[in-house]
């Protein structure tokens, strides 16, 4: 049951047919893209996966397409995203005996639980499968901030193995870097503009959405940080930095925020033709013709593409 | 297909066994002393019935036994709350096959919608279920706001039927009656403590946790409302808003919102012999004794318990 | 040093030239405007007196020529806001030197205090100066919410003699009210829109920003509130809120809610007649003549406006 | 008018005697503590400098001490922190006459002004005084974040000279340094926590609170990261962030956030023997001495006290 997780592990998009299924060809594609890449592991159903908007079985065969095509190389990590205990279980097992390696949970959404709810929460799950839980904080999605004491009470009754960090706040990480330095929590940051930074303040890895678009930047950065060479590994982070205006040219009077950003790694890896279909899951609205025009000229520009 | 949808419809909270099971003999029960009470309609699987910490398997037989318990008497609401629209209908769907006479959706969360997304999202729930749909705003949950343009289109494009409103807004409750008084949308308060003012400004009904706990009390709002005695209608409201105080006994520190209320409720009706056990679904953490002993202390002032 | 708070207490505009000099002469008219309009008294250098952008100097200006105008008839309440203790004394002691009968007091902002901090605030200015102190909840500026037990500490010990609620929060309102019934605290709602519920659940008048256009309206709420008609209320109360819209017609990715609100109240007072310019303090943007014609067919729609 | 902006500035407190007047001597001592410390500059009246607490006589008697003690050593900068433009116009020409070299602006809070509005404010400020300005983006205290745009219209415009930073968001600040980078805008974090990262990532400074208690700590960080050696520069900084715990000794729900802050930084400054008295302006509540031993604990275990 011991899984190594470390480095660049990118959440995958979930790509899709024009019918909303599951593209699995799409999919295979995918993670043969980002291994070729060099990253270290896989996390399906995560956020950038759409996870909140695909049905149970979906999910299933999401994390089943990873697993076999992984085979093994590298760790494959499910999100098992969900408002409360039983559900988040009810994932929890489907997605092990789907394949998934790792499973990754947020504190529970919805119904305002307070911290001593929240622990709770992480070991009845820990306690009901037969796999590692990472802990997932990512306040804007869920609401329900992971608190410094939480992560460290989670750390050091072992109760997670990992914490993926998409909260934004950079000092916090460093504090939990220093609070669980002595428990051997692995610390992810769940961002794609500060990767450099996180792994210098001594992170573990990364989980950031982008890598889905650009795999080679990312792992380019960890390879800098494994030399120590901090400012190549910040001008990699530039370079990806301003990849990363694409989550920004959509009319967000127009398509909320999910949709903006995801559409957008969506229309590069299709862009890329790695996915078939730039398409998101029900209700979020595609970008427009122009948007996917202005995605592309910022790939162009920054050698992403021919 | 059409529903009545008037006057008091108490959002039940889901008995549960000390393993945590849905504790079938006392949902009943429950259905019994709400009917008994002289309640319009019966709403499952909403907030108060923790909805959120629910299997798919729990939330079906919740419906189930609403639906043959109340036999036809009044209509059984069910929420299919989730966070995205495939997620929703497959809800929606088994709702009705558990024999719900209506759907209550929340708009997406966890993905920041935007307005035409959340449209979108109801039109589509709306195609794909043979029951009409209530739209449900409850901010504190699922911090996605209905704004008032959302719920006119909703209402003049006829793609709900109803709308509860749990926002906390009343003046925003005032701008949705003026704004769909000519589509036939049936509005809803979701406030136990503004019940009163909400039928004087013209609301279809109300949707109060607290009738879990008085159901008697809010029908007699209702009645004096009906009979346009607003005096009579406030002084009820005072006695009930004092009893709602029962949600604040519980150390915030200790337990979270949820935990709090609903384990105040529930208290409340295993004090009045309603249910069995008061407990409420994992992660939820239960009242202390001392805390019990404060609810008992505030309905026997309050006369709600000999 | 006892004032008689009670009815309509229009927060008035400060009427600037257009070189953003205070217009004394459009002041008196304003005061002339209003008492003639049937108000209770005059409430200058309030939000909507554009108070956080007018100089000390200024400050005293508006207290002295509002003082001068009123000239007994109604009380004048003069707004004291700032970030800390010692600034408001220094305010609060200008504005009673000036003619001011009350003084009308945020809680501290910018330094995010807590109850106590919040409650020795007002204790200290009560002592510092001789005059009534009114507490101001505008958490939309401050940042700075009156919780319940600040609201009732503050009316137990006798340290305020009235409060301006304008938090928006209509359940809080009767809070207040049900737990300060028996210390006389004088209760106020700060809004345009639920001046008639207010007034039924038992406030003691109300500081309408909207009394600035149309004072007559909210005189005529208040006279059928006296007369128990709370039908004819709720009637002007809805002609009210719709003319209320004009807040709503500057485009808000031009001007902020501060620029769009008081611009559109100057604009129908300047389209009144009573005002000599439109314009608003610095920083603050103007109106567009399109906008300015949007508030006109409000208006006139409104009977406003011949 | 030119002043060189660079280093470490630190964000004087304000020291009080017992009956809450300046300590003109505690500050003088103050002031020489931070210069034998080797800092930059001197920032008075900032947030940490009360600022909002104080009355406008204070603020000069401030400004006047310290350019007196600094006698063009180091730049003296002033905050000029209200809540409107001709208010922080009157307060920046108070400072240059009170011998500021530069003045310290947040944009208008209480009223909630758009882009264009605090531009406008700036650019009035700008024009109105006859020395740099330093845009301060605060939100925690004004609730008025300034832009991604904002600061960039402000930099490419010439308008202010420097920006602070305290906004908390390590992603933005590093985006205000790539887009400003060709304006000479000297950008500055106001983060005692992160202030090795953000020299490295290109800041021109910092402004740390927490350099009134150990500027010889924030001045180490400075040499090390001019040297390029980005572990020394983090290992000085871990020990600051472990001082920096002293903020939160004090019980926040006896005294506010700003008042367990700088009632920590007062009483750290006091048990060095820098400052007479702890005290903090009204109305903030004081430190018990239970906290003030915590306190001293944590300053004796990191080495600044003996």
């Amino acid at each position: 049951m011991t899984v190594e997780l470390t480095g660049i592990i990118p959440p995958l998009t979930t790509p899709l047919t024009a019918e909303a299924d599951v593209d699995t060809a799409s999919l295979e594609r995918l993670c043969a893209f980002l291994l070729d890449g060099g990253v270290d592991g896989l996390f399906v159903c995560g956020s950038s996966g759409e996870v909140a908007l695909l049905s149970d079985a979906q999910r299933a065969k999401v994390i089943g397409v990873a697993a076999a095509t992984a085979s093994g190389q590298v760790p494959v990590l499910a999100g098992v995203i969900d408002t409360g205990t039983a559900r988040v279980i009810d994932h929890a097992r489907a997605a092990v005996k789907a394949g998934a390696g790792a499973v990754v949970a947020t504190p529970p959404f919805y119904v305002a639980p307070n911290a001593d709810e929240v622990v709770r929460h992480y070991r009845l799950l820990a306690d009901a499968v037969d796999a590692p839980v990472v802990a997932y904080d990512i306040p804007s999605a869920t609401h329900s901030p992971l608190s410094r004491a939480v992560v460290e009470r989670l750390a050091h009754d072992r109760i997670v193995v990992a914490l993926k960090d998409s909260s934004g706040d950079l000092d916090g990480f460093r504090a939990h870097l220093s609070a669980t330095a002595d428990t051997g929590l692995r610390v992810f940051t769940g961002s794609e503009t500060m990767t450099d930074i996180a792994l210098q303040l001594g992170a573990h890895g990364a989980v950031p959405g982008l890598a889905n678009v650009d795999p080679h930047g990312y792992v380019r950065i960890r390879r800098a940080a494994d030399a120590g060479d901090w400012a190549a590994a910040a001008a990699e982070q530039e370079r990806l930095r301003r990849i990363f205006a694409i989550i920004d040219v959509a009319d967000r009077n127009r398509i909320g925020f999910t949709a903006g950003a995801l559409g957008a790694f969506k229309a590069a890896q299709h862009l890329r033709g790695v996915i078939d279909t730039p398409r998101c899951a029900d209700p979020l609205l595609p970008l427009e013709s122009s948007e996917i025009d202005a995605v592309r000229a910022i790939l162009e520009r920054e050698g992403v593409l021919d």
